[in-house]
């Protein structure tokens, strides 16, 4: 038997020795942080795409691994075919916990921002990520439906009271608040700036980004 | 107004501001690779995972970004709840391709290991890399029925050949070559480092790893 065939036949003894934990990965890679998610989660127009995309800017600025999951990469990927009944959009948040746990396990610190309306995704992303040892951040953009309303960025709550948009969060059905958040972000007090270096010290404290 | 509020109420200038080109990403973390996906498919017994695992481990001893998707991570997390029927396998796929996308728009080397039996799926995968300008590989592990057979280390040929096991690729189920894979690899030839090797001088030729 050669050598070469031997090496092709052991397979679970190359297997297991390839196998890398997070430290490792980490300490190869020189990475500034541990992976993790943060769940932003709030109504529409509590600033959850901007809060997102200015912090992975910021992180990355400081050499920290960081991605945003969001409706632009993920509606029309992932989860195109997924429509909006009560079991689709279960299942686009079931998968989004999914994919932010294999960014997190990668060593990322995956950033998603979606409504999430419901308590029940929300701890299940939670669950998901607790049962792998990834830490995760449920991200609160706190603003009231007035302050969400007026803003209306997209011109969905004027759809929604029209009725011309059925089952709008907030208007015509439930947004759950978290019950305990790791971070709440009112952002109609806080500047953008302010919010990111919050969501910051945050990381730092909890080990996340290497101080 | 305050500072704040204006802050808050500019969504769309702050979004567009951070929004970073893949470049501006990688540079930001002094990376030595771009994103990519390799796509690794084959028999059952193949090699494919042996690889996938051996060349994660020599692509972050190099500082190289990388990150394996398999059965291990994958239909227990993301794919839990999707069976084995042709439609569900597509979707599987599916599914796979557009993870391995988000990874390598993060600026990752995605691994996949899956049988992906059907070049209708593999060929899917790469259009949605294509698309997103994402470098696609597609590589073949290439050993002969027999050779796979006589490996084996599931024990699903066995299975399979007993009948206990339906529709199983190359025995009671087509396997579709690649027409034009990326690479070839005869991992009953090739020892695992050489087919590593023979990975990493391809994405250093293709300027996915930097020289």
């Amino acid at each position: 038997m050669t050598t070469n065939i031997k090496a092709a036949h052991n397979e679970n003894v190359v297997w297991s020795d390839a196998l890398l934990t997070k430290e490792e990965r980490q300490r190869l890679l020189n990475a500034k942080n541990t992976g993790a998610t943060l769940w932003v989660t709030g109504l529409s127009g509590s600033g959850k795409s901007t809060i997102a995309a200015a912090l992975e800017k910021k992180l990355l600025e400081r050499g920290v691994n960081a991605y945003r999951l969001d409706g632009d990469n993920i509606r029309f990927g992932l989860n195109a075919g997924l429509g909006f009944s009560e079991k689709d959009r279960e299942e686009n948040l079931r998968r989004i916990g999914e994919v932010s746990a294999l960014f997190a396990d990668a060593g990322v610190i995956a950033i998603t921002s979606f409504i999430s309306p419901y308590r029940a995704s929300r701890d299940k992303a939670r669950e998901v990520h607790a049962k792998r040892g990834l830490p995760f951040f449920e991200v609160f953009a706190q603003v009231p439906l007035e302050v969400a309303e007026s803003r209306d960025p997209k011109g969905l709550y004027k759809k929604a009271r029209s009725g011309a948009l059925k089952e709008f969060t907030g208007v015509s059905a439930p947004y759950e608040e978290p019950e305990k958040p790791e971070v709440v972000l009112p952002t109609h007090q806080l500047s953008v700036d302010q919010s990111c270096d919050k969501l910051i010290a945050v990381l730092k404290a909890k080990g996340v980004i290497k101080a």
